[in-house]
């Protein structure tokens, strides 16, 4: 153990130390990434720490609705770490055509950079837990995104559709973001269709069939 | 799947269901409550659902610093459950004797109300894993316990000690609460006191010999 300290001489024992605590300082940046979510109490946006918890809290409590065999360790990973890629990308709403389209390069070069600042074997492990997330490719990813997709769901039930309104967003939309949720899980893929029919009934979401019949009209979708 | 909604038909397909998400809800007030340390960036004070979050994915970089043995999966379990009480019981300051005294009776009722939420087998499994980590008896708690003590360390040692100053906490006090730190965790005890001494050479923290030889200096403890 070092017993003095002088200017320039580093805090940490040595290069592979340095390099995990240059990545948790970077952690920190995801504190300051808002998103459209709203916390139930409607006060304020969530931002992507608070979202990365409560969906790794998420999975502790409803692990038994993920496909059998789904390694647990693993979904809290990729959920801890999914959206670390938002620190230079940004957030990008699940609803912004313009926005999804050039997503995936920046996206990409954010991983390179920032999971690059770790050592081996972190850096290529959480570079690949983070593809694996966007691939949906495996039974942790499917369950991952299902949840990723759920909470926002919930939230903007539970806060009577302010987010859904205020950016008019159509039952039609949310369900195409929710449909992976029934990829994910068969009994969270029906419950996220009984919030959808339940907004919908409350004035929550415009339903599509309104839109159709009155295309002018914002019925219902006004808080 | 149900296909048609009428008030007051519940959303969700069985009490055990309704159960999780009641306490899925309830994890939203973590993001309100504060706590004493500040983001790296100095701009304001991080809530327990970030704090959470943060440990969570300091737990999967710095694994390798933990006894060999230690179950991963527990540890994150721990980390991601751990502040819920706080909920109900509030930020104790770890340096806040009046509050400290009765600080373990009012989280223990805290427990039994918030796990209360879930049935069986979280309810029971998510109450002795916050009680574990309080306890310090296994590895995965030791381990927990250190990150929880190293991180505010880190917050006060990169804010320039601002935390520590506003509290008038000196050297001594942090070394008591981050003496669990070692217990956790050989390579992360010894950072700790690297840290602590760098914090004092730097004029962050209020060496105690400062203290002794000037009662009433403030010496090198204003930022």
């Amino acid at each position: 153990m070092k017993c003095s300290y002088s200017e320039g001489e580093s805090l940490f024992s040595d290069q592979r130390m340095m390099s995990k605590f240059q990545f948790i300082r970077e952690l920190d940046k995801l504190k300051s990434v808002f998103r459209r979510t709203l916390l139930l109490d409607g006060s304020r946006a969530e931002n992507d720490a608070e979202h990365s918890w409560e969906m790794a809290a998420m999975a502790l409590v409803l692990r038994e609705y993920a496909e059998p065999g789904t390694d647990l360790l693993k979904v809290l990973k990729m959920l801890l770490m999914h959206d670390l890629i938002e620190i230079d990308a940004g957030d990008t709403f699940v609803y912004d055509a313009a926005g999804v389209r050039d997503q995936a390069d920046r996206e990409s070069v954010a991983a390179n950079r920032i999971f690059g600042l770790l050592e081996e074997p972190e850096k290529s492990e959480f570079h690949a837990l983070w593809r694996e997330f966007e691939d949906r490719m495996t039974p942790e990813a499917r369950f991952a995104r299902a949840l990723d997709r759920l909470q926002p769901l919930l939230h903007n039930y539970y806060t009577k559709g302010k987010a859904w309104q205020e950016n008019r967003i159509t039952a039609a939309q949310v369900r195409r973001v929710t449909s992976v949720i029934e990829e994910g899980s068969r009994e969270l893929g029906a419950l996220s269709e009984r919030i959808i029919q339940a907004a919908i009934a409350q004035g929550f979401l415009q339903s599509d069939a309104t839109l159709l019949s009155n295309p002018d009209s914002t019925q219902g979708t006004k808080g």
